[in-house]
């Protein structure tokens, strides 16, 4: 075993679960884990796309660099194999989360809401760099894919 | 203004940014922001990350796809661009962060092992789907990456 090995067995890993479990079984963990994850991949999604919507309502300036930046993460993120992060039992009826356990009832749905989302990301990292125009003409097909789903699977904030 | 922006402009921002706020200066917020997005980045390369160092120590049996995705996942992740996670005054001594102040001082090194990263996460997700002994061969170079710019440039923790 490597020096480098034995620093990620040691470190990286232990710090990401760190808080993560609720609870000892195996499952729970595993359920923590992957909200753990969601909550962060949401995190990253509202960081790349709170700059385009600044931008789009002009509280903060247009930049072609930093809009097209932000637009290609959102894209890569949209894209990325979600397969770890929606593990049975981890719906709010299990863990603490806003996951309605409706998610788990409709897959197929909720799957193609995400393919939704990285469709209309992916339109925007097309067009993200021409202008301000352009983010102000794709930002609402975004925010209304986020909006699908939440509506849908998110329950209320406590 | 369409019914998906003010959704945006209303929900998915202000979640983003609960929380991440430790002053009233745009500076301050900023620094907020990106320590969050940056503590949620590392986070998904830990879930990754940790998912193809368990395969290679034998602690979760090997899956090819399950290895390939979390590989891909970690390369998209690793590329992703950070211009915004970085900001001038969200180092250790300025918010709550293991960031040291070293990170500004030495910004093209620091950009250089992030790279390095970026190449060993895209060496992996090569071969990651190819066997055990394919994880095995290349899990000692990522960590090491990892580990390279955090004895370097991360604080203790408290």
């Amino acid at each position: 075993m490597n020096k480098g090995f034995a620093f990620l067995a040691g470190g990286l890993v232990a710090l990401a679960m760190a808080g993560t479990a609720i609870g000892g079984s195996h499952e729970d963990k595993a359920a923590g884990a992957a909200q753990s994850a969601r909550e962060a991949q949401m995190g990253l999604y509202a960081f790349n796309l709170g700059l385009l919507g600044d931008m789009a309502k002009g509280t903060v300036p247009y930049d072609a660099a930093a809009a097209q930046a932000a637009a290609s993460n959102l894209a890569a993120l949209t894209a990325l194999d979600q397969s770890r992060l929606w593990p049975e039992g981890s719906d709010e009826m299990s863990i603490e989360t806003r996951a309605k356990a409706e998610i788990w009832d409709n897959m197929d749905d909720f799957m193609t809401k995400g393919d939704d989302l990285m469709k209309a990301a992916a339109a925007m990292a097309d067009v993200a760099g021409n202008g301000l125009e352009a983010v102000q003409g794709q930002i609402g097909a975004v925010g209304g894919a986020c909006g699908a789903c939440h509506k849908a699977y998110r329950a209320p904030e406590n």
